[in-house]
C-alpha cells in the first residue's frame, strides 16, 4: 500500500495512514486535509489535498495497481490519470465506465494496462473468460438478485416507500445504488460496463434473475457450452480476486456449501415492473454521451425520490425524458462526458421540479 | 480423420472408410477384416487386423490426435501405445484411467502430450480449470444426475429389476455404464478419473447430485470461488472440445435457456443407498492395482446381475468380497493392471457362483 485517498473522512483516513504509513495520502476536503498533517508528518507520508489530490495518489510512481472505489463522476478523471501513467486499473468506480467506457478502454489499450472490475458480476465474467479468447465468447449473462421489490406488483413498485426500497435482500450498499438496484437500473449500468470491459455489444449481454445471489454471472461460449462463477455472496472475494490477479490467493472465508445452497433458480425479469432496465439497452444503442446523461439524471432522480420529491415509479420517466430532450453527442474526451453529465443533471432538475414541485426548502 | 478401428462392426466402418477414405482401418475381429478388405482396396486404406490392428491405428504417423472410444479394458494398451508415439489423447475409455490412470498419467508426461477427457464431467472440469494454475484448485465437484433409482428405498434398490434400471433419466448408454449409473460407481470410477486426469486426491473430489444434468461439474479454487461448467446435457458439446481442444468451435446445437431450466438442485448422494460410491474412494486410498480389481469384479458382477443370477444390492457386496481377497499390488506396468484385471474377473466369477449358484446352462 503506497497510497491513500478520501474526500472529508478524516478518521479512517487517518488511522489507515497510521497502520500502513503510505508514501502519499490525498484528502479532497482541503479542510479536512489541514486536520491530517501532523499524523502525515510522523508517519512520513506525504499530503496531497484539493481538487489534485486524487489525481496525485493515482499515479504515484510506486503504484502498480490503483484501486478506485470513488463514489461519481469525480472518479473518472483519476482513472484515466492512472491508465496513462502506465498502472492497471482495479475498478469499483461506476461511472468510468458507464459514462466514459469508450474513452478508458481506448486509454487502457493505448497504454497497455489492465482495467480489472471489482463488481462481483464482472469479476465473475472476467473469472470465466480466463484462459478463452474473445472470439470464443457468445454471450454474456449478468446475474441479478432482483432486489427488493421483485415479487411486487407494478402499481406497489411505483408507489414504495424509500424505506421498502433501501432494504436489500443480499447486499449492504449505498443508498444511491441499492435504490438503483431496486429499478433495476443498477443491473443495466452494469451491462453498460459489461460492454465496455469485456467489448461485446449490447445484444449479446443478457440479464437474469438469480436471487441468491450464488451465480455471479454467466458467460455462453461459441460451441454452446456456459461457463458459471459461483461463490457465497462476499465482497472480499472479487475484491481480492482484482488485487492478486491473476494469482488466486487462499482465503479462510467462502466455501461454498451446494447442498446448503439448495436450489438455483433462474427467472427473466419483467420488464413491465423494472423499465429501467430497458433504459440501459437504449443508451447503449443511442451512443456517444447517452450513458453519461442516463446516470447523471439517475442521480438527481434518485435523490429526488430519496427526499420524497417523486415515487420511485416516477425515475423512469424523468429519465426517459431527459434522454429525449438531447440527440447524443461524441464521447471522444473526458470534457465531452463531464459537460453531458453536468448538462443532464441540470435538466433532469429542471424536470423534476417543472412536473413535481421544487425541492423543499 | 487418418484412421478407423472397430471390433466386429462391418457395416458401420465400411461406410465410414467409403466415406472418408482414410489412410488406414483396422479392424480387431480377424473375420470381419476378411469383409472389409474389398472397401479398403476401393478407397486406398491399408487394412489391419487381429491384436495389432488397434494399436497401429493408434499410433499411425499421421495422426496427432487419437480418440478412444473403446469399451473395457482393451483400451489401455492403445492408449498407452499412442500416448507413446506421441499422440495426444482424446479418452472416453474409462478403464485407461480407472485400472491404469497411473501409468497413463507418468507416460503422457513422459512423452509431453495431453490427455483429454471425452466424459461430459470430466470435459466441464477441464473447461473450469482453463487458465488456471493446478495449485490454485481446492476441490473438484463431480455433479451425477443420479440414476434411475434416486428416490427409492434402499429395499427398492436392492431389488429392483434390470428393465428399471436401465432406464437412465438423462443418457443413452450401454449397458454396462447405465446399470453403474443407478448403483453410482459409474461417478465412483469417475472420481477415480478425476484423480488421474486433474493430480488431485481422492479427498479433495465430492460428489454432488444435481438431476437435471444441466451442470457438468463444479471447481472450487483456494480463493472460494466456484467455476461450474453448464450446457444442455448433450454429449456432442465435450466430443467436439476434445476434438478442437484448446479452440472452440461454433455450433448451432446446445444453447441454454435459463429461465426455461428454471431451478438446479444439489443434493447429497445418499451412502446407504448407493455403498458402491463408497468402494470407489476405497480404492483410491487402496492404491496400486485396487482400482483395477473393482473395475473387472463389477463387470462380472453387472453381467451377473443383468443375466437374473445376483440382484442390484448384490453388486456391492460381491465388490467387497473381491477386494477383500486381495492385498493391492502395485500398478507399476500394464501387465501388473492386465494380471489385476484377470484375477479379480476370476475371483468376481467364483464368488457368484459359490453364493448365488453358477449361470444358467
Amino acid at each position: 500500500m503506497v497510497g491513500l485517498a478520501a474526500n472529508t473522512n478524516v478518521d479512517d483516513l487517518r488511522s489507515q495512514v497510521v497502520e500502513m504509513k503510505p508514501i502519499a495520502a490525498g484528502m479532497s476536503d482541503e479542510r479536512c486535509a489541514l486536520e491530517l498533517e501532523a499524523t502525515c508528518l510522523r508517519a512520513g507520508t506525504e499530503l496531497a489535498s484539493g481538487s489534485e489530490a486524487l489525481t496525485r495518489i493515482a499515479t504515484l510512481a510506486e503504484a502498480d495497481l490503483v484501486v478506485n472505489a470513488l463514489v461519481g463522476a469525480v472518479g473518472i478523471e483519476p482513472t484515466l490519470a492512472a491508465i496513462r501513467a502506465g498502472k492497471d486499473v482495479a475498478i469499483a468506480n461506476k461511472e468510468s465506465l458507464v459514462a466514459a467506457g469508450s474513452i478508458i478502454v481506448k486509454a487502457a489499450e493505448e497504454a497497455g494496462v489492465s482495467v480489472i472490475p471489482i463488481d462481483s458480476e464482472h469479476s465473475a465474467i472476467c473469472q470465466c473468460i480466463r484462459g478463452e479468447s474473445r472470439a470464443g465468447v457468445r454471450r454474456i449473462i449478468l446475474t441479478a438478485s432482483g432486489g427488493p421489490l421483485l415479487d411486487m406488483s407494478p402499481e406497489e413498485i411505483a408507489d414504495v416507500t424509500a424505506d421498502r426500497a433501501l432494504s436489500h435482500p443480499t447486499w449492504k450498499m449505498g443508498k444511491k445504488v441499492t435504490i438503483d438496484s431496486a429499478t433495476l437500473l443498477n443491473k443495466g449500468f452494469e451491462v453498460i460496463e459489461a460492454r465496455w470491459l469485456f467489448g461485446i455489444g449490447g445484444d449479446r449481454i443478457e440479464v437474469v434473475v438469480e436471487r441468491k445471489s450464488i451465480v455471479h454471472s454467466l458467460v455462453e461460449f461459441v460451441d454452446g457450452s456456459v461457463s458459471a462463477l459461483l461463490s457465497p455472496p462476499d465482497m472480499r472475494l472479487p475484491i481480492q480476486y482484482a488485487l492478486t490477479y491473476p494469482e488466486r490467493v487462499r482465503t479462510s472465508f467462502g466455501s461454498l456449501d451446494l447442498e446448503t445452497v439448495g436450489s438455483i433458480t433462474f427467472e427473466r425479469p419483467d420488464r413491465l415492473r423494472f423499465p429501467c432496465l430497458g433504459l440501459a439497452y437504449e443508451v447503449l444503442w443511442l451512443g456517444g454521451t447517452a450513458p453519461a446523461v442516463l446516470n447523471a439524471a439517475d442521480e438527481v432522480a434518485v435523490g429526488a425520490f430519496l427526499g420524497g420529491r417523486i415515487r420511485l415509479g416516477e425515475i423512469h420517466s424523468v429519465l426517459r425524458e431527459v434522454l429525449a430532450l438531447r440527440k447524443p453527442s461524441a464521447a471522444d474526451s473526458l470534457e465531452a462526458i463531464l459537460e453531458a453529465d453536468r448538462w443532464s443533471r441540470l435538466k433532469a432538475e429542471e424536470t423534476i421540479a417543472a412536473k413535481y414541485g421544487s425541492p423543499a426548502a
